[in-house]
Formats: structure tokens, C-alpha cells, sequence
């Protein structure tokens, strides 16, 4: 492809020469002539001069005289639509349900969607168009899958909630009569289970994008657009807004409300609702203002004990003095 | 089903009109007409005044004349049978071993127990009666599993402990040859390991309930009873009492003895032996009365960092003070 | 086996009777006649003094007449070897690859490696020579394994790293280009995920030990001969030396490069690069020497803030003593 129609497809302005062929990405660093790549870390600006790319895409106000430039406001949303045109999705080895998946006959599997091997789809499951369910994933029973949905290897959909009634000091099984319900444009990494709500349905929400071995609990509903990083651990009945980014190893109480547009950083805990548009961090999670200046006292605990003891001595002092003077 | 004969059966008293048929469970809040639900939290207790449910579950001393109760001592369990009652468990698509499962052929597997699509049943397993091994589980050679076990879709039972011997900067494997035992009872979660013992056995008492992404390590014994949350992870060689209850990401570190009755909030990292009927939270975990002050106190860290500043200039002007009377 | 010959075999001195037979490994609270244990934790020599074992391997100066003795510097690696010379490694119940599997006809596998029942192997995987594949095992298309290497039941290799292009709100996927590289005698445990790079190759390096629960993501290179326990979350981008240990449940920020020989303790959040030889430990993660004496004051701070009340209460009184002076 030339750049030039690169260019066009992606939204960019070619600063150099549009007329040079392209044809594959690669990072800054190891990128060969035909190659694109992109700037978007101001950080390694410096290896624009040395990249051996065809092109770059840079934000506007990046310039340089080595290297063909693919300017616009975001380089790496055009970056990732060349890798997109450049390279293509997965081409799957099969087309629709392979023989060696398992799919209840009373279960339903809308047109172009791919279904590995190994891969179990329990009774009266609803499976939309163009989803991409990967090697040994397990969808249990009455599990509703919108379009365009991927969900990778070993993740298990709508397995029984953690939900028992203690009687004398025995944990009875709550049958969870409720389902799954996984909105379109939905990613589930590996190895991830959501549950299954107890009643009504434990929702993901549209354009969601869920990580490897995230536990999501029974009746947590997450809201549209989420990005939910590896590890998170989500109790259940948590309701969450839209836009919320949850930071790898984060964990979630149950029955909590989490707001819109909300981000905690990693291996924070939350153990409160939280208002739209709130960055947390954390264990309990908290403002992030209010955390940065705890975990910067944090560290420094050992020299605040020296202080506090320095203190006592003087103080000490002060009053034999002040007894003196009496 | 009347109301009479659920509450008969469930051991409830019916405060109202016995005889109105209920056919299903609900929420308070989602609950219609011929609906069952229960009210275990005061603090939903407006929500009884507007409720179509047919008939409420509460505990003595909860009243209206909004709809019928079901007044019993625990009203969740009372809900909990009604679940079973009107609902029963999940009805399995087809009985015994599925052919999509594998079972190794010296393997052992008791009436009644249902075995899915993608599961792996190694040598010389032997499982007792009444189970369900869903979807993609895989059990080791050797593993031990009793009497209404419930492995859910992906777990992993019996893989090699971590045990390591390090040799000039190379790490050894050494063969885990000993296996893991299920007592009775045990429900293991999605996605879930128990590695088998490097020597003797991995022990999951009788009625333990473990949530998704739990990791078990070599030779640990987790005693009857126990609740053991989603992503805890458990490090080899530990023991465990009865009843001990652990909350979601908790972390125990190795050759541990945890009491009996011991809980633990989530998170919380335990690096030292535990007495019986021990609340713990916190990193490292610590009893939870200190760890509430210890948390209170941590996140105003800032602000006694302020108040030693404070001290420390008012300090600096009593000194100074005093060379002058002096 | 004669004791002679095991000694012979591992290199230990035989301290008594060397001509007895041994048949088995045990530990030294439940070993019985024609056993042998260990012992390397001096906490435990009192059952040296009452064990049934009839050797055990000991570290020098260790010495008891109460049974025979396998003296050597390491005794524990000593033990290894005895368990792998009496025992052995695990016997397949199958050679090659199993029916039951699912290997993509433009996959190649080595001479010697076992794929079990229900593992995925996609296309162009090379796989090399004497590894084991377990149940359920997924490698996704064009990921690179050594030889000798072992993977268990329901890991996932090769799934596509958590990369998205965020643009108006919504996340666009960006195709994961890259692979997944697992040189010789890596062991990956249960239900861990290993992600592809986006571009290049995510690498798990010679000799590495991977526990279960694991999650490494894109483009991440682990060195050589790494311990990576349970339930660690490792972000993308990461590049970490040889011999890096990290206990369960540690995060590893992205981007960051982690040096040669770096421990670190369970739970820590590694933020920041960390030099080659550094012991480490909490969150954030630092130098266990200051990490230490950090958490020491932690749990002590409800105890500090009573000091500083008190300190403020003293100073208020000299102050208002100094008024009264002047």
C-alpha cells in the first residue's frame, strides 16, 4: 500500500513522501524500510531520528527531516487502524463450529461466528453474529453473547455465583437461577469466569474490554466501555457507570456503586461507592490526590517515628527545663 | 406451591393468607405476584412497603400488612430452601459421561455423577457418587474426589506442586508424587487449582466452598467448612481449621497453621500463625481491631505528617524561648 | 536401591549403614522403614531424633545415631534427586498426541512431547522435543515452544495481549501481531496465560518456573531461570534478568525493567525499574531493608498517633507555661 492512501484511510497528513510503499508495522526500534510505526511516548522521541520506519505516526508539532511522517491528533488510534489494514484480524483455521467444540443442540450460534475446539456451549445459550470464541471455553447454560463478541481460551461464562445460606455451621448451595448477559463488542480475556447472577442476570456491558483471569461476581453489572485489566476481582452485586478502567489485580466489595468514567489504579481495593469521574487508588482505594501525599508518608514512616522520638527528647527537655525555671 | 406448604416445609410461619400459590423466587425489588423473596438486610426495609412479591421471607419481629411473610428465625436459609423448593438444581443435558469427556480407564467414577463435555479424568482418579464435573475441568492421576462434589468448568485438580530444588542457578523439578484429596460436599470454582502434594496429599475438607481463581498450594489442608473467595491464593504446606473463612484475594504464605473460625477480610496477607476465632484484615494481616485503627490512621498519614511539622516549629520556639530565659 | 548406591547417585556421604535397602521418599514426621527424607530447616531437627526414615539427607554437621545419614552440602537437592532416582517423573498413560486433542495440521511437534486430551494446538505452533501438554491446555496460532518444556492443564498461550486504541470512547481492538517464544525447560502452571506481543515476542526465558494463575502480558520478557509464583500479574512491555524470583501474588507495573537476580516478596507492586541484585518487598515496592522497617512503624501506627497528641497536648501546656513566663 502506498503511503499516501495510508494516509487517507487513517486520517493522517503525510509530511515527506507519500508515494513509498508500505506494507508491514513494527515498533520504533526494530522497524525496517517498507515498515510503519508510531510516536505517541514523548518519551522516545530521540529514536525518530534513528528509526529506519518508512513512516511514523506523529502527534502535530512532531517534526523531523529523517523520515516520512504521518501526522494527526491521535498517532496511535492511526497506528492501530494501519495494523488493522496492514495486517488484518486473525484468519481462524475453520469456519463456524469445529467438530471437536461442543454446542447443545437447544443452544443458538448467529451467522460468521467461530467456535474452537474444545470449546463448550451449554443449553439454550444465545450466541450472536461474528463472535470469536476461542479453544476451551465453557458457556453454561441460558448465557446470552450479543455480536462481534471474543472471548479467549480457558474462560468460563456463567458458572455458579459463590452464593450459600450458612445453617448450623453448614454452607447451603443457593441454586443461581439467573444468567449472563454479555453485550456486543465485548472482549473476555483467558482464563476469566464471570458468574452467573442468583437471580436476574450479571451483565457486561456494551464495548467492555475484560483482560486474562479476571473474576467477575454474581449479579455485577459493568457498565458500557469498561477496561478491565488482568486479575481484577469484581464481588457481586457491584453496579458500575460506563468508562470505568480498573487497573490489573484491583479488587472490588460487593454491592457497591461505582460511577461513570471512574479509573483506580492497580491492586487498589475498593471498599465504598464512588461518584462519576473519580480517580482512586489504593488499599482502602481513595482519591488519588489524597493517595499520592499517604503512600508518599507511607515510605517515609520510618524517619516520621525518628521525628516523633526527636520530638519527645526535646519536649522532654523543655519541661525538665521549664521545671527548672519553676 | 401454597404458601402454606412452603412455609411448612422451610420451617417458616406465615404471617397472612396461606393458601395464594407461589411458583418462583425474585428480588424485592424485581419481584411480581406469585413470587417468593426474602428481606436479610434492615437496610432494605422500605422496600417491603412496595414489593409485589407474593410472600416475603423475614426475621421475627419484621411486620406489614403490605404482603404476606414468612417469618422464621434465618431468613436467608429459609429463602435458600424456597430456591431449591420452587427452582431445584440445574438439570444436566445428559447423564453420566459425556463423550466429549475423557476418563482415563483406570479411573473410578461413581452413580449419579455427571461428567462434561472437555473433561479430563486422569489415571487412577477415583470419584464418588453424585458429583458434577463440568466443562473442561482437568483431574490428575491419583486425585481423590468424594461425595457431591461440585468442580466447576476449568478447574484444575492435582497439577504439580511448585517444588523446586535449586542447583548452580538451575531450578530442579522434583516429582510431586503425592495427590489431592475432595472430602464430601467441597464445590470448587471456575478456573480454580489445587496442586497435588509433593508427598502425602492436598486436603479440601468436607463442605469447604472455593470460588473462581483460587490457587491451592502442594501438601496444604484446608479444613471442613471453610469459604474460601474468589483469587485467594494459598501457598503449600499450610493448615487450616474448620470454618475458616477468607475473603476475595486474600494471600497466605506457606507452613501456616490458621485456627478454627478464623476470618479474614479481603486482601489481606497472612504471614504468621493464626489462633482460633481470629477476625483479621490488612497487609501484613493483623487482628481486626487493630488493623481498623492501623487503617484509619493510615490514610490521614498526611495529615499527621502536618501535625509533626507543626510540633516540630513549635518546638524550634519553645527552645528558642528558652535561651532567652535563660 | 542400596543406600550406598543412592548416595553414590547424588553425591551424598552415607553416615552409618549403607547397606540398607530404601524403596521411597517420605517426610521425616511420616516416614516409615526403607524411606528416605530430608532435612535442610534446622527448625525441624528434633524429629531427627525420632523418625522412622531409614536415611536422611542432612546438611553437614548434622549428626544423630539414631538413623542413617546422607550427608552432602545441599541436602534438599539431594532429595530431588532421590525422589526422581526412586519414583521417577510422571508416566503418560499415552505417547504422542492424544485423539482427544486438537492439533492444526501446520503445527509441528517434536519427537517425545505428549499433548493430552482436550489441548489446543493451532497453527504453525512449533512445539519441540520431550515436553508435556497438558488437558486443556490452548497455544494459540505461530507460538514458539522449546524443548523439554512443560505446560499444565489449561494455560493459555499465545491469547491476544490487552491492546486497544481508545478513539472517541470507544476501544478499538489492534490485531496482536506478534508471538509468544517458550524456550527449553520452562514449566507454565495450571490456567495460566502467557499474551502475544503486538508486535515481536512476548519471551519466557530457559529454565524459567512459572507457578499457576500467572498472567503475563504482551511483550514481556522474563529472563532466564525466573521463579514466578502463584497468582503474579506481570503487565506488558516488561523486560526482567535472569534469576528473578517473585512470590504469589506480586504486581509488575508495564514498561519497567526489573534487573538480574531481583527477589521479591509476595504481594509487592513493582512501579519503578529495579537494579540488577535488589531485594524487594510492599507496595510500592521497595528495598526489603527499608520495606521492613516501613511496615514495622505501620502496625504501630495507632500507637504513633497517640505519641503525637501527646507531644501536642505537652506543647500546648509549655507554650501556655512560656506565656505565663513572659
Amino acid at each position: 500500500m502506498k503511503l499516501e492512501e495510508l494516509a487517507k484511510q487513517t486520517g493522517a497528513e503525510v509530511i515527506g513522501d507519500g508515494s513509498v510503499e508500505v506494507n508491514s508495522v513494527s515498533t520504533l526500534e526494530d522497524a525496517k524500510p517498507g515498515q510503519v510505526t508510531f510516536l505517541s511516548n514523548p518519551k522516545y522521541i530521540k529514536q525518530l531520528q534513528t528509526t529506519e520506519a518508512s513512516a511514523v505516526f506523529v502527534a502535530p508539532g512532531v517534526s523531523t527531516d529523517h523520515t516520512n511522517l504521518l501526522r494527526m491528533k491521535d498517532p496511535y488510534y492511526g497506528f492501530a487502524q494501519a495494523v488493522v489494514l496492514l495486517h488484518g484480524h486473525r484468519k481462524h483455521p475453520h469456519q463456524g463450529v469445529h467438530p471437536k467444540a461442543f454446542v447443545d443442540q437447544s443452544a443458538t450460534i448467529g451467522q460468521g461466528t467461530v467456535v474452537y475446539p474444545g470449546a463448550y456451549i451449554g443449553p439454550r445459550v444465545k450466541i450472536g453474529q461474528d463472535c470469536i470464541i476461542y479453544a476451551n471455553v465453557s458457556i453454561y447454560d441460558e448465557c446470552v453473547i450479543g455480536d462481534r463478541v471474543i472471548v479467549h481460551a480457558g474462560a468460563v461464562i456463567g458458572s455458579d455465583g459463590f452464593g450459600f445460606a450458612p445453617n448450623n455451621g453448614i454452607h447451603h448451595k443457593i441454586p443461581q437461577i439467573g444468567d449472563v448477559i454479555i453485550e456486543d463488542d465485548v472482549e473476555i480475556g483467558a482464563n476469566s469466569c464471570i458468574a452467573r447472577a442468583a437471580m436476574g442476570s450479571t451483565v457486561i456491558g456494551k464495548g467492555t474490554k475484560i483482560d486474562a483471569l479476571v473474576v467477575v461476581g454474581h449479579g455485577t453489572k459493568i457498565g458500557e466501555y469498561g477496561m478491565i485489566v488482568a486479575q481484577v476481582g469484581i464481588a457481586g452485586s457491584v453496579t458500575m457507570g460506563h468508562h470505568v478502567t480498573l487497573a490489573g489485580q484491583v479488587g472490588v466489595a460487593g454491592h457497591l456503586n461505582i460511577g461513570n468514567l471512574v479509573m483506580c489504579g492497580a491492586k487498589a481495593g475498593i471498599t465504598n461507592d464512588v461518584p462519576d469521574q473519580t480517580n482512586l487508588m489504593g488499599v482502602p482505594a481513595m482519591p488519588i490526590s489524597l493517595g499520592r501525599r499517604v503512600y508518599t508518608q507511607f515510605v517515609k514512616l520510618p524517619e516520621l517515628h525518628e521525628r516523633v522520638k526527636h520530638l519527645e527528647q526535646q519536649v522532654e527537655e523543655l519541661s525538665a527545663g521549664d521545671d527548672d525555671v519553676i
